[in-house]
C-alpha cells in the first residue's frame, strides 16, 4: 500500500479558492497512486492502439479522483494497510473507471451533449461518437475485469463486483441518468430530485466508501456508519454541484456552466432557491460528519475530505 | 437444472429450411429456460419502469439464444448436473445479456445505424438514442451483477467474471467492433478479417463455451478441447453470417441484408468470393468437430448444435 499522507497544513494555508488548493493537496497522493494503477490496467498490449489511446484520453485527464480517494480513505478509516484482507487499490481503480465511463456516455450528443469536460474537448468531440460509445463500454467492462483479476481474495472480489454492479447498473447510476434525462417518471419537487441524485451521483459515492470498507474487513457497525456517511456525502456532493452550476464560471468549472437551467433540467437551486440549497448542503455535511463519529481518529482523512468537498468551488 | 433434451429426430425430419427448424427445436428448451431466468433478473422493482421495459424489449425479443445454449451444452459435455460445482444458468444469462447489449450499441446511428433487428425496430428506433445507450449500458452492467450475485461459489464467480470481462472488453468484442468500424488499424485481407471476427463474434462464443465448462468443473484437457471448439465454431459462425449477408433476403434474416457490402465493410465473401468462403466455413466446422472428439457422447448436443449452425439460413 502506498502512503497517502498529504501535506495538509501547508496547503490549507495556501488555499485561496474556498478550499480548492487544499482539496487538491489532500487528493494528490491518492490521485497519483490511482493514476499509476489505472495506467497499468489500460496499457494492455491486447487493446488496439487507437482504442487504448482514446480510453486513456477519457480517463487519464486531470480528474480530481474523488471517488477512488473515498475508497482508499474509507479503507484507512477501518484498518491499517497491514491488517486488511485486501488491498483497496483495485476497487479504487474500478470505481474510477466506472465514473469515467459514465462521463463519456453522459456527454454524448444524444445525452447531455457536452463539448467540454475538465477543460478539454469531450471524448466524442475528440474521437467521434462511435469511438466514444466504445470507449465508455470499454472503461465499464474493464472495471469489472479489474475486480475479477486484481482482487486476489475471491469472496471479496465477488462481493465488490456485486456492490459496483448494483451502484452502476439500472437501479443505480443508469436509473439516475434516465430520470435526469426525463426518460423515466420521477415525482416533482425536492423528493424527485433527491431520488435522481441518490442514484445518478450518490450510488457510486456510497459504493466507493463501502468498497473501501469491505476491502479493509469492516464489521457490520463500521460498514453501516460508512454507508450512512457515503449516502449523506454523496447527496451533499450533488447539491454543491448544483450550487456551483448556478454560480460559477466556465473557467473555474472546466465545463460549461448553467447547462442545467438551459436544458430545463431539475436541480436544487431551481427547486429551492440558492440560500435554502446552501442550508441543505450544510445539513447533509453535518450528517456525514456525524456518521463518522464512532470511527474515531482513523477516519480523519475522510472527515477532512468531506469538509473540503463542501467548500469546493469546482 | 432444467432438462434440455430436444425432440431432435422429429424436428430434423421437418427441417425444410436447411436445418432452421431443427436448430430452433434443439435450442428451444434451453432458450425457454434462459428467457425465464433473464426475465427474473430484469424484473427488479428497483429498476425504473420505462428503463426496465426498454431492457426487456432489447433482450426478450425472440433471439435464438445460441450463446447461452453454448454455455449450457458445454457444461453438459463436461459433467452431469448433479456433479457440477455450479449451475451454469447464471453464466448463460450473463453471456446473453452481453450479447444483447452489444447488439443495441452496434445498431446505434453512430455505429452500424441499423433500423431492423430480429424483424422488429431496433432499440433506438423504438425508444430513442439516449435510452438505447442507457439500455446497452444497463444490460452490460447487469451481466456482471448476475455473475456476482447469481453464482454461489465465490472463486467460480470471480473466474467467470474475468472470462466474460476479457471477452466483452477492449481486447475482445469492443476491439472487434472498433476495427470493424475502421476506427483501429487492421491488416488487409483474410488475416485482418480473421482478427476482426475473432474478437467481434468469436471472443464471446469462446467465452460462452469456456464458462459452461468452468461451471461444470472441467479439467485442463476438457477446457482446452472446448476452447479449441469455441474458437473454430465462433469463426465458422461469422463466416456463415458473411455468406448469409451476401445471399439471403431480409425476410429470412430478420435484419437488413447486404449491409456489409453497402457500408464498404470487410467480409469474407468480398475478400475471398462465395465458394472459397464456403470451403473455409466447412474447414472450420470440421476443426470444431475434431476438437470435441476426446469428450465422447456427452458432447453430442454441442456437436449437433455446431452442425445445425453450419447449415442455418438466418
Amino acid at each position: 500500500m502506498i502512503a497517502l499522507k498529504p501535506a495538509r497544513a501547508q496547503s490549507d494555508r495556501r488555499s485561496g479558492s474556498r478550499g480548492g488548493d487544499a482539496l487538491c493537496a489532500l487528493l494528490r497522493p491518492a490521485a497519483e497512486a490511482v493514476e499509476a494503477a489505472l495506467g497499468r490496467w489500460l496499457s494492455d498490449p491486447l487493446i488496439p492502439t487507437a482504442l487504448a489511446e482514446a480510453m486513456r484520453y477519457a480517463s487519464l485527464n486531470g480528474g480530481k479522483r474523488i471517488r477512488p480517494a473515498l475508497v482508499l480513505f474509507s479503507a484507512d478509516a477501518v484498518a491499517d494497510a497491514a491488517d486488511r484482507p485486501a488491498d483497496p487499490m483495485p476497487a479504487a481503480v474500478a470505481v474510477e473507471l466506472v465514473h469515467c465511463y459514465s462521463l463519456v456516455h453522459d456527454d454524448l450528443p444524444a445525452m447531455d451533449d457536452d463539448a467540454l469536460r475538465r477543460g478539454r474537448p469531450t471524448c466524442h468531440v475528440r474521437y467521434g461518437e462511435a469511438m466514444a460509445i466504445l470507449v465508455g463500454d470499454a472503461l465499464l467492462t474493464r472495471a469489472f475485469e479489474v475486480l475479477a483479476r486484481g482482487v486476489a481474495e475471491a469472496p471479496l472480489s465477488a462481493r465488490l463486483t456485486g456492490e459496483l454492479a448494483a451502484a452502476a447498473g439500472p437501479a443505480g447510476i443508469i436509473a439516475g441518468q434516465a430520470a435526469d434525462m426525463g426518460l423515466c417518471d420521477v415525482p416533482d419537487g425536492p423528493e424527485g430530485l433527491r431520488s435522481i441524485h441518490a442514484r445518478k451521483t450518490g450510488a457510486l459515492i456510497r459504493a466507493a466508501v463501502r468498497m473501501g470498507a469491505i476491502c479493509a474487513g469492516a464489521g457490520e457497525e463500521a460498514l453501516a456508519a460508512l454507508t450512512a456517511f457515503g449516502e449523506a456525502a454523496g447527496l451533499a456532493f450533488q447539491v454543491t454541484d448544483d450550487l456551483l452550476d448556478a454560480t460559477a464560471s466556465a473557467k473555474i468549472l472546466g465545463k460549461t456552466p448553467g447547462k442545467d437551467a438551459e436544458a430545463g433540467k431539475r436541480n436544487y437551486v431551481a427547486a429551492l432557491g440558492i440560500e435554502p440549497t446552501r442550508r441543505l448542503a450544510a445539513d447533509l455535511n453535518a450528517r456525514a460528519a456525524a456518521a463518522l463519529e464512532i470511527l474515531g481518529p482513523p477516519a480523519d482523512t475522510l472527515r477532512h475530505l468531506a469538509a473540503l468537498l463542501s467548500e469546493r468551488d469546482r
